[in-house]
């Protein structure tokens, strides 16, 4: 299996894993549809392939790190309902579709965040019927703390105070560490977690998927400028309108693409401990090249 | 010491507790400050009251139940911020004080709402350095699953979606059990939890939390007509201007003050299986006549 299949067999697990968190459910009112509509809308699923092939790289099998990555995702996709919301960054397009206050109107959008968010942690509770109570509670406060105020609720507030302001280069570094970083890094910790790996394993991945959440943020706010919004699925221009300080308005395209390539080689640098660990760091390099 | 005092002592012990959450925390931005505003801005502490004492009537000590009980504080607060918020029920006042996003306009309020809530996560993992794992897990489970769909926001969407539709008797006491009784009930079973107590014990306190919630509901829906807005510290009225179904609007004053009067009698018999719950008869009797 080469990348591009095994990314895309990842995916599909992934997809089934997630159509199934609702299935059954009571509908009450509008809000089950209007979490399934933003959770199915597909999308890159770059966090909960992290927790899957990180726990694969530690001996670990699908089944158990299954219910951390859905939650992983539930949780990246309740922040963003939030992040388009009027009174935050106001985008009518996420991933080609209207966004879901466009669909559901503000107030099931406002709650269908919570209702991910809540629900991401009864989710990362089932991974107890394969992992020790320890494990999962080690892995609960991985994402809490990723999720949370000093993670990226956090980051989104320092976002917000920032538009309009003149950031420094460290400003947006520690603002992207927050916002996009913390979630992406306990993403591949949680995998560990779930294998039940080492302190050392955790390190690793941890310093791989920072450098890679970095790349990633600089490759967006590159994609912001030069991208096309029909392979983006969203509206470009967007920084630029919201006086956003980033990463390209600080260094121009060209050293962020110098950027890019330097945290990829240093984010696989990083896996050397493991002893085959290639999805991985063709998964940093297709970074590098992404346009979407 | 009687039930006043009791009461005050029981209050207190969770401000002090409240009052750490945050202490110490990096400020980003107005966010602290924000989930702090709400958080510490009063109110009766049902819910934390609720977690220590039936923590203690299955022989708990506090401080095994402390972070449980600030955790369910920190969600109730969430929910009345996002409530509060202009595209849901669009209140101005909430305890006395103007509501958060009056304060901290509406992308900081949504915000502290989500960080109040995952923070409430974090609270509640401190309870693992008292408690088994198992546990902990046990406490999250219930938390989870009170305050997610198939709980408060469930609630919330269905009371949402009522505005303006004529509801039944059951309709509205299916929003109710939802909206506000399953967190009430929550709070006092995971007070259980913390003192390792029985099933039978659980289910005794939730029973006595489920009518003491449905009480406490009908008396809210009572004073939004009846009350006093300088001493309830919250608009007056604000159900019939959003043209809600209410318990009041289906069976008119007298007959909810019956309800209620029977509603405690019910949680007071469901304690029978303890040995001296003075504090909790009282507390449901205390219901009864409350004017905030």
């Amino acid at each position: 299996m080469n990348f591009a299949e095994r990314f895309a067999a990842d995916r599909e697990l992934v997809e089934k894993a997630l159509g199934a968190v609702f299935r059954g459910c009571p509908p009450h009112a509008d809000l089950y549809d209007a979490m399934n509509y933003s959770l199915l809308a597909g999308g890159k699923r770059l966090r909960p392939i992290l927790t899957l092939e990180c726990s694969r790289l530690c001996g670990g099998t699908d089944v158990h790190a299954l219910s951390l990555a859905c939650a992983v995702e539930m949780i990246h996709t309740y922040s963003l309902i939030h992040d388009d919301l009027p009174c935050m960054d106001n985008d009518d397009l996420r991933r080609g579709k209207p966004t879901n206050h466009m669909v559901y109107g503000e107030a099931t959008a406002v709650l269908a965040g919570d209702g991910l968010l809540t629900a991401a942690f009864e989710t990362a509770l089932g991974a107890g019927a394969y992992l020790p109570a320890g494990q999962v509670t080690q892995a609960l406060e991985l994402l809490a703390c990723a999720a949370g105020p000093a993670g990226m609720v956090g980051g989104q507030a320092l976002d917000m105070a920032g538009e309009g302001h003149a950031l420094t280069l460290s400003d947006v570094e520690e603002l992207q560490k927050l916002k996009t970083g913390a979630l992406i890094s306990a993403a591949a910790e949680l995998g560990v977690v779930a294998a039940g790996g080492s302190e050392a394993q955790r390190k690793a991945v941890r310093t791989y998927a920072q450098k890679l959440g970095l790349a990633f943020q600089i490759r967006d706010d590159m994609l912001d400028v030069a991208g096309d919004q029909d392979s983006l699925g969203k509206s470009v221009g967007s920084d630029v309108r919201a006086e956003k300080t980033t990463f390209v308005t600080l260094k121009g395209l060209e050293e962020c693409g110098n950027m890019v390539e330097r945290l990829t080689d240093e984010a696989i640098a990083a896996l050397s401990i493991f002893a085959d660990p290639w999805f991985l760091e063709e998964l940093a390099r297709a970074m590098v090249g992404r346009t979407n």
